[in-house]
C-alpha cells in the first residue's frame, strides 16, 4: 500500500443518451482507486453498508485494491446516486442522492495506511479531507481534488485543505469560480499563491493543464468517437495520476507530466462504458497504445519558425 | 507573393473590460496578413472606400504586404464594425456593423495573384469565397475559415466551398452546428469525409486540434494572464498557419503542426492589446521565444506508462 484514497463509495443509477445502467459501482474512492491499480498499489478509506454486493467487493479485490480502511457499517444502506445526462453530457443531473451510511463518514485510517507516501484526497466534503491529513504521518505528495458543490458551501474550509495539500485538481469552471476570475492563467496563480506545488485544471473534453509557478504542460483529451458515460471520467483522472506519481522515483515536472497522461488515459477509457466496466478490466498493452497515441498527438517538431 | 489573402478590410470601434479603441485598423484580411506577413509575402483581396487612413495602409506596407488586390472605391466609406466583449469575453457583442463598400464587394484578383501557391479564404461570405475559387490557377493548399453566421444562413453553399478546399478552420461550437453533433471527434469526421485533408478545430482558449483521417494533433493556448481584445485572434491564428504553411517546402503532417503553432503564437500577441497593434510590430526573436515556450508546454517525457 503505497498510496491512500479517501473518497466516496456507491452504487449508481445512471441514465445517458446512449443507454443505462442501475445500481452499478461508482463512487470517487471507487473509480480511483481502480484507474490507480494499474500504477501503483491503492488503499482506500470509505464507507458501505452491509447491502453492499460482494461483487463490488471482489472487482476491488481483483484490482488489487486494499480494502482494509473500507468500514462496513452493519444494518446500513451503501451510497447510491442516481442521475442522467442529455445532449452533450457536460453536466451531471441527479435525480436522488441518498447519503445512507456516508452521511455520517468520518474516516479512521488503519495504522499502516497513515504512513502511505502519497495520497488523493477524493470529492468529499473538505471537513473530513482535513480529519485525513490530521491522521496522516509526513506523505511525501497530496493531491486534493474537489467539486463546485464545496466551492460554494464551504469556501473558507477548502482553502484551509488547499493551504495544506501539494496540488489540487479542479475543472476549470470551478477554478474561476473559486478565484473569483474567468482567466484561468489567472484562476491558477492565485491558486499557486496559497502554496500550492502544481494546480490542475481539467477542460473537459478539451483535456487538462497543469500549472506551476514556472512551468506550463498541457494535454489534450483523447479524442473519443462516443462517450457513453462520462460518470467518474474525473476520479479516474485524478486516480490515474497519482497512481503514476506513485511509481516515480522523483518527484518532479516531468513526473507530473507522465501523470498528467495517466490521468488522461484512464478518464478516456472510463468514458467509453458505463461505471467502472472499461477501467476494471484494461491490460497493460491496452494502457501503453493509448499513451503511446498520446505522446504523438502532442508531438512538435518544431525547429523555428521565422 | 506566395500567399493570396481573401477577405475583410476594416475600420473597428472596439470596447473590453480592459478598455477601448476607436476607428482602429480590423477586418479578417487585416489581420491574417499581418500575422501571415513574418513567414511568408501575402497579398490580399479586398475592398476599403477612399476614407481609409493613409496609416493604416502604411502600416500593411510596412509589414511587406502586397495591396495590388485591395480596391479602394473613389467616394466610399469602408467597412465599420463596433462592438463590446463582457466577462470572459467569449462572445463579441455587435453595435452596428456598417458594411459599406463590403456590401457589394466581388474580389477581383489581379493576375500574378491567380498563380499564388497557398490561398486563405477568410472569413466572408461562402458565394465570395467561391468566386475566388474560379479565378484561382491551381493552388498548392487553400485554407478556408468561416463563421456561424454563414453556418446558418447559407450551409450548402458553405458545403460546396469545403468540398473544394483543403483545410476548414472552424469553432468547435461551429463544428457542432454544422455537423449536427456536440462530440467534436464526430463533428471532425463528418468534415474529413467532404474530402478535406486537415480539418482545424479552434477551442478559444483551450487551444487548438487538426483532425486528419489517420491523424490527430493538438496545441494548447499560451497561457496568458491579461487577454485585453479577443478581436481578430481567429484570423491572426488563420494568417499565422498558412504563413507558416507557405514557408514548408513539403505539405505533410510535420508542416501542419509547425503551421498549428505559428498560428497560436500569432492568436496568443494578437489579444494582448487592441487591434494589430501587437500583431503589427514583433520581432521574429519574440515569435521564435514564444514558440519555443509553447513547444516546452507540450514536451511530454513519456517512456512506458506501467
Amino acid at each position: 500500500m503505497d498510496l491512500l484514497i479517501v473518497g466516496s463509495v456507491a452504487v449508481d443509477s445512471i441514465e445517458t443518451p446512449f443507454g443505462r445502467a442501475d445500481n452499478v459501482l461508482g463512487g470517487s474512492a471507487t473509480y480511483a482507486s481502480i484507474a490507480a491499480s494499474y500504477f501503483a498499489s491503492p488503499g482506500i478509506v470509505g464507507v458501505v453498508g452491509d447491502d453492499f454486493a460482494r461483487k463490488h467487493i471482489n472487482l476491488l479485490k481483483k484490482r488489487g485494491v486494499d480494502l482494509e480502511g473500507l468500514q462496513i457499517e452493519p444494518g446500513g444502506k451503501t451510497f447510491h446516486w442516481s442521475g442522467y445526462y442529455e445532449g452533450d453530457m457536460n453536466q451531471a443531473h441527479s435525480r436522488s442522492t441518498c447519503l445512507n451510511v456516508f452521511e455520517s463518514f468520518h474516516p479512521r485510517l488503519p495504522e499502516r495506511y497513515r504512513r502511505a507516501p502519497f495520497v488523493l484526497l477524493g470529492n468529499i466534503h473538505p471537513a473530513l479531507q482535513l480529519e485525513v491529513l490530521e491522521q496522516m504521518k509526513s506523505p511525501r505528495l497530496i493531491l486534493c481534488d474537489t467539486m463546485n458543490l464545496w466551492i460554494e458551501t464551504e469556501p473558507k474550509l477548502l482553502e484551509e485543505v488547499f493551504r495544506r495539500v501539494d496540488i489540487v485538481c479542479i475543472n476549470d469552471s470551478e477554478a474561476g469560480q473559486f478565484c473569483g476570475t474567468s482567466s484561468i492563467p489567472q484562476a491558477a496563480d492565485r491558486l499557486l499563491r496559497l502554496g500550492l506545488r502544481r494546480v490542475i485544471i481539467k477542460r473537459g473534453s478539451h483535456g487538462v493543464s497543469i500549472f506551476g509557478r514556472h512551468s506550463f504542460f498541457s494535454l489534450p483529451a483523447v479524442p473519443l468517437p462516443e462517450v457513453k458515460d462520462p460518470t467518474g471520467a474525473g476520479d479516474s483522472f485524478a486516480g490515474g495520476f497519482i497512481g503514476r506519481m506513485a511509481r516515480s522515483r522523483t518527484i518532479n515536472e516531468n513526473a507530473f507530466r507522465r501523470g498528467l497522461a495517466a490521468g488522461t488515459v484512464m478518464a478516456s477509457f472510463c468514458v467509453e462504458d458505463f461505471s467502472c466496466r472499461k477501467t476494471a478490466d484494461l491490460t497493460n498493452q491496452e494502457i501503453n497504445d493509448r499513451a503511446a497515441a498520446l505522446k504523438k498527438s502532442v508531438r512538435l517538431p518544431l525547429i523555428g519558425l521565422i
